[in-house]
């Protein structure tokens, strides 16, 4: 039932699913899925927390030289989006976001609260403490932004380069945004 | 009408604004929308289109120094996001654009084939010809990525801080995407 409702969530956005279509996508009585999930807004949260376990995937991004952060971040935001289970979840909770407010918080979530409390402690000592969510807005604008493009608009030649020329391209990006002297945020 | 129009897509995305709705918010009648506009569709387009007057912007955009075309493309974007008429009117771009395919289209338009057509012009020389789809398809992805951030979800700190900051963070990512020498692209 997750696997039908992450993908038609995924396809069609929030909005234009119902819970009735999800239920017929796995084939089972829509009554089933309400028990299960309840609300179709609750049926969204199970299929948009489900996608990565993220105090894990971070413990792993922190874990490493300090100077490699944004590389191993952008490595693990692609393969997240490219696994064939959690990539539909996320693109699921992106369009979420973007057409209600309420999963407009859910991602704020996932970027801010998770990646500043996991990959913000590597950061003491190497930038100042205050800065450091600014950093994080900058961080999550460039990896929404290679999201956007790469596996929701589709633009080309985005979304047909290698994996590997992506994360190589857009690492120092994210690295500098996190580490490096931005004299604007002084 | 169409400032009502801009509004409406703005706040409530394409699907659930309609013609009625507009009409009644430019209190006017829903048939003399439909007189000068058409369909819905029809109308959104004529919101879509009007935001920026491109070839103008994009000229001013390219006229200058080559090592400042990052500076001077993030200033005009963010100009443009800030502006109270074209600012909705790119909101409504966006959501349409992430909520349906036809609108994605639009929205690849305006940045592939203008960026590449009138910025691109001055990376002749500068970087090899056929990096240049590939480079505009990163611009895409840090200005895009920060209209979502600053302005579809307001993630904060980043909704509130001043303009220049903000160019002055995000415009050595552009430009290192529009002229620096990038390996992996190589």
């Amino acid at each position: 039932m997750l696997k039908a409702a992450r993908e038609a969530f995924a396809e069609a956005g929030y909005d234009r699913t119902s819970v009735r279509q999800v239920a017929a996508a796995a084939g089972v009585d829509t009554a089933l899925v309400h028990h299960y999930f309840g609300t179709k807004e609750q049926l969204f949260q199970a299929v948009v927390e489900f996608p990565v376990d993220l105090p894990t995937t971070l413990a792993r991004v922190a874990d490493g030289p300090v100077g490699e952060l944004g590389q191993r971040l952008v490595d693990t935001f692609l393969e997240a989006w490219e696994h064939p289970v959690s990539g539909p979840a996320l693109e699921a909770l992106i369009r979420g976001a973007l057409a209600h407010r309420v999963y407009g918080r859910l991602i704020r979530e996932f970027f801010t609260v998770h990646i500043v409390r996991s990959v913000g402690v590597r950061l003491e000592g190497v930038v100042p403490t205050d800065e450091v969510p600014t950093r994080a807005n900058f961080v999550a604008s460039q990896l929404l932004g290679l999201a956007v493009v790469r596996y929701l608009l589709r633009f080309e030649p985005m979304a047909s380069l290698p994996r590997d020329v992506v994360a190589a391209t857009v690492a120092p990006t994210v690295q500098r945004y996190l580490t490096e002297e931005i004299d604007a945020l002084g």
